[in-house]
């Protein structure tokens, strides 16, 4: 019988590589610094490690937190997930958060110095793709001493990076586990993305993507931009039906009061949403992280064919979508699924009943959850 | 045998009201003006007009054009609905076209001169909710010599019009074509509608909403959130599955460039309807016209129950929705059919199968103008 519980207080880690990183943009990072946490231990055959790959607003902190003190404002964004006896169960696993690179909390970033100019990189850090985070993850799985993955998990854009490292490195992952995700975005996705990217980028305080500097004299951060970002995103979240559940037609006061002001609960929800995440993220990070998103697609040196571009995978697949999830709707994963067994892989394919839309993966729901751990516990050490 | 043709060369005329009008806000206009356009003639009993109301960001130029050398850009935003032999058929139907209260082009709006303060309004124009249009379009019906529309009919926005003709005029209307509509907003749609409304008010062009006065002196109009509004706008008005079709990942250069400028021709099309909009549209009819859109319910002060609110009707029905529209999708179009068919009206109710999602009411599709000219001619003069 399983006591589920929390990894407790953590700290994140972060690790140098002196060693250029050649993007595939082709701009190179002549060094990088990536922040990562770990939880549980590294076995002796170093076979139970399991890595944990973040979405656009994530980041390594994945499980346990900060403050004993104030465990609700710094726990991990995947603390239901990971523990002593949750579905990736401490006690059995050596997992590892990595905050990507391009990111804002930790690893070398648009906010960290550019040693070319002494200045933060701003605007010239250069556009990354989910190819080159896994290439940057790499060099800490040399780090940490690990041959192979017994797994890689991620949801949504982390999903992403499940799939593109049973690509990239065949022999480095053995199981990939993609959640929420999609093999490549629909022009709707693209959309949504561009209007994000076009809101930070007409913020007059993104100054060009140069707004670092201007910080410390006085000059204010775009948070206007990356506020609306985060708002049309976090419609993009939740279902229909969710947020007709949550807050349907549901008024502040009762009554119109024909003015701008909050009048409907749902519009406070998402000035909240918005407004917190402006205060905490990076504008720059959050551009990039929706261009990368935008660029995925192993199809794409394949004339669009996916079952070509997955025929380099040798890991077992577990992937999970969510009925009402539909910004990567159940028929995304099902392409995976198809193109994986095109390949004669192994592929557990779970199409789960959730009424949160696509944040459902966050959830602890008992069947997700289920699945999640008997695929889990059947994985090999 | 039909042979569709166009109404011709139109012009626009101006009516103005000098009886001050009571809003529902409480607050009142002291006078105004409405544009409209007319097309066809009325007949001597004046049982033949119908009357268009248009959408979010329609107007009162509904059919013909404006510049028999440049047709393209001077043409009707509904006409291949309205002219001789075609559904709307002005050879039987004396139709009229109406800019409502509050909008930007040629009624009474923000951008009209305050007479307390010989400014223009700007900010301090009252919001107005559909009812109060349709208490100004009784005051044009009046001016028409109109004592009973043959029909009012409208999709979207324009649709909640002609229900609410229904509901305040019940002996003044005898049909009322409800298409791609829905009885009130989702806590889904009021959040697009909220995005955009945030997008302009944040912009800092905006002013507060007084722009007028300083664009004279070299101020700009607050165009960047507009454009943002609108481009979120865009994303809700047409198919996931259209979008994938018309533009799905089609690349603008085929290959990436690794920047900020346009990659994919979605990202170039949003830019384009933004820019486009941004040019022509008033940002504060844009922001009162989604808080009509918002406010709308008639079922408010009916405790939520719709079949009491309709209860008050008396005309027969035309409702229509798309299979694909998924800002207004069929089930809130039947929600209508339903609460009608409950108090026992005449109703017809078409589900179209369409793949350009909301924007499929303002196409000609051949099932659609189908359904639309058998009721029209249905109707008896």
């Amino acid at each position: 019988m399983k006591h589920p519980q929390s990894v407790g207080l953590v700290a994140p880690q972060t690790v140098s590589f002196s060693e250029p990183l050649t993007l595939k943009s082709g701009a190179r990072l002549p060094e990088f610094t990536l922040a990562y946490e770990t939880y549980g231990q590294l076995n002796a055959a170093r076979s139970n490690a399991v890595l944990v790959c973040h979405a656009l607003s994530g980041n390594h902190h994945v499980a346990g937190y900060y403050d004993a003190n104030d465990q609700k404002h710094s726990t991990g964004w995947w603390d239901n997930l990971i523990g002593p006896g949750k579905p990736l169960d401490t006690r059995r696993f050596f997992v590892v958060g990595v905050n990507n690179l391009g990111g804002c909390h930790g690893s070398t970033g648009p906010r960290s110095l550019n040693p070319a100019t002494g200045k933060p990189y701003g605007a010239d850090f250069p556009l990354v793709t989910v190819e080159d985070w896994i290439l940057a993850q790499a060099r800490l799985t040399d780090h940490l001493g690990i041959d192979a993955w017994a797994a890689v998990i991620g949801g949504s854009l982390g999903g992403m990076q499940a799939l593109q490292w049973a690509l990239a490195y065949p022999e480095r992952i053995r199981h990939s586990m993609v959640i929420a995700s999609t093999p490549r975005l629909s022009a709707q996705n693209i959309a949504f993305n561009e209007v994000a990217r076009q809101a930070i980028m007409s913020d007059p305080d993104f100054n060009g993507g140069h707004f670092y500097e201007y910080d410390s004299n006085g000059r204010v951060l775009p948070k206007s931009g990356l506020r609306l970002a985060r708002m049309v995103g976090h419609i993009t979240y939740l279902s229909d039906d969710q947020m007709a559940e949550k807050f349907g037609r549901r008024m502040r006061h009762g009554k119109h009061h024909f003015n701008y002001d909050v009048e409907f609960e749902i519009e406070s929800y998402l000035r909240h949403q918005g407004d917190k995440f402006a205060e905490t993220f990076d504008a720059n990070t959050y551009l990039l992280a929706t261009k990368a998103l935008d660029y995925f697609d192993p199809s794409f040196d394949y004339d669009g064919n996916l079952n070509a571009a997955l025929a380099r995978a040798k890991a077992d697949f577990f992937v999970a979508s969510f009925t009402t999830d539909w910004r990567f709707a159940p028929e995304r994963s099902r392409e995976i699924v198809y193109a994986l067994l095109h390949n004669g892989r192994n592929v557990s394919y779970a199409e789960i009943d959730c009424d949160a839309g696509h944040d459902s993966f966050l959830l602890a729901t008992p069947h997700y959850h289920a699945a999640l751990s008997a695929y889990l516990e059947g994985i090999l050490l």
